[in-house]
């Protein structure tokens, strides 16, 4: 695979994202553009790739193999057959095991990095394909609820991910408010509470949510997104692992939110809501909550960004 | 509730139906236009439920409380005060325990024809509820995904059943096949080869087959209705019910079926063709496939109607 002559330094950007959306377990996700990971490739005159600067309040492993953007372009490099040395510098503003999507941000971020040093450009499939190698090497699962949407942006469900089939839904007119608990959630022991088996009872009840939701943004309505929007599979079997979970819950569907559950696999909480002042109040309201059990919080809130991972041109 | 006055004798016309639909288990189900059962009311002097005619096949119970056209014209007398009596005329064309809905369409067509006869009608949750009664006098258990699209017509989705909650999908551009081998497979029976958990890796799967599904419906894209209609979790369990199942599904795939599963509980087959000519090849070659086993079926072919149940001027 050839480079493209006269480039020297790419720096691209890649959002963080909130997976599973209450009724989505595995499957849908969105983008959260507030906030994003962003990696900074430059050329090299011999063949490494090298991990020049990390830029995080959370210490990274700098091992190349551990590394989740060094492991990337490897093996971008390796299977490409490209024997061009990069140094890597990495700005990661989402927190680590936060629920986020923090490291599909990073994986994303530097295979779209990369991507642009391709006289011929990768596919979609196969930039999600590199990205899903990264989420392995730091997760030990490569689940695309994250990675989709953070690479295309909007709202998305991945019907399967051999092959890959992935669908951009329509976007709901509301507004999401993410709330970032200072607690860290291991995504590892977050899959490790599920059980492997699931009750067919709930079954029932959580696809017929999972299908009135999808018919909510067909159909744009807000009251069905409403009534769709609760997770009795997954949400109990989670709630431990953040204390105070369901007066946080509680206080902002008392706020008017039309929905609250976890980002991924938390600790981080997302909420709808009809407006953007409305988001506004939940967010506050769920921040204080959270301060009622000693946990301090981020919160961001924002529509749902169309715009996925892309290139900036330069450091912000 | 006062009864009209100068109404003497109502019909109503209740469709068969095809529940489930390989991806939507319990919750989505689509009117069978093509056959039904018919329900005639007459008023008599007295203030007796008295069955007096019954056309079918099958054999069915006389007794009021287990007839399940009585039962509903009991309850709804019970519940709404009304001491008139009524002599009740059945012609049942759907097969018992064929997989098509016939408990539910006669249940239907029941409280239909009575709403006829009331000066202030019921609502449409209302004769749901009735419905429901009667599926569950039938079957022991009030599933909704036959009353539903059976009342309402076209292809619906039961997102809660208390309180009731139903949408009506868009209906695909495609055919059905309907295949009814004659082999009886009693509903109870049916579900309690269910197992009562199911695993977590094949309920995602599953989930995400039902939201493109969806999708599919929105987008009137055919292609994907094609690649969600799999059913990694009730069909596989089911399969042992009906002898040559998996040798007639194959044949229907093979002969352009979009896709082919059990209707409702089986033992009948539906599956889905892009034209009506395809629809009756894949019917034939399904029809062929069974008699190769020594089973004789019933096929019936027509698109989705948007008709439910509904008053006839007179006997047809």
């Amino acid at each position: 695979m050839q480079l493209k002559k006269n480039l020297n330094s790419v720096t691209a950007f890649a959002p963080a994202s909130c997976a599973n959306v209450a009724v989505g377990f595995d499957i849908l996700g969105f983008a959260i553009d507030a906030v994003g990971d962003y990696v900074s490739l430059t050329l090299r005159n011999d063949n490494q790739i090298v991990i020049e600067k990390i830029e995080s309040k959370d210490e990274l492993p700098l091992d190349p193999k551990k590394n989740v953007v060094a492991a990337v372009i490897q093996k971008a490099c390796d299977e490409l057959n490209i024997s061009q040395g990069f140094s890597i510098h990495l700005r990661k503003s989402i927190a680590l095991s936060s629920g986020m999507g923090g490291s599909a941000a990073s994986a994303v971020a530097a295979i779209v990095a990369f991507n642009q040093f391709l006289l011929k450009p990768l596919t979609p499939a196969d930039l999600i394909r590199y990205a899903l190698y990264g989420e392995e090497i730091a997760c030990g699962h490569a689940h695309a609820d994250n990675v989709v949407p953070c690479l295309l942006g909007g709202l998305t469900l991945t019907r399967s991910i051999d092959p890959l089939d992935v669908i951009q839904l329509p976007v709901p007119k509301c507004f999401y408010v993410i709330v970032h608990p200072h607690l860290r959630v291991e995504t590892k022991l977050a899959r490790a509470v599920i059980k492997s088996e699931l009750p067919l009872k709930e079954y029932v009840q959580q696809s017929a949510n999972l299908a009135s939701f999808i018919v909510s943004l067909y159909e744009n309505n807000i009251s069905l997104l409403q009534k769709s929007l609760t997770d009795v599979l997954i949400e109990p079997q989670r709630s431990s692992l953040v204390s105070g979970f369901y007066e946080v819950k509680a206080a902002a569907l008392k706020a008017g939110a039309l929905g609250v559950s976890f980002s991924g696999s938390g600790p981080s909480l997302f909420a709808f809501a009809a407006t953007q002042q409305n988001a506004i109040e939940v967010g506050n309201t769920m921040q204080i909550a959270f301060a009622n059990e000693k946990i301090a919080s981020d919160i961001y809130v924002d529509q749902i960004s169309k715009n996925g991972a892309r290139i900036y041109p330069a450091w912000v």
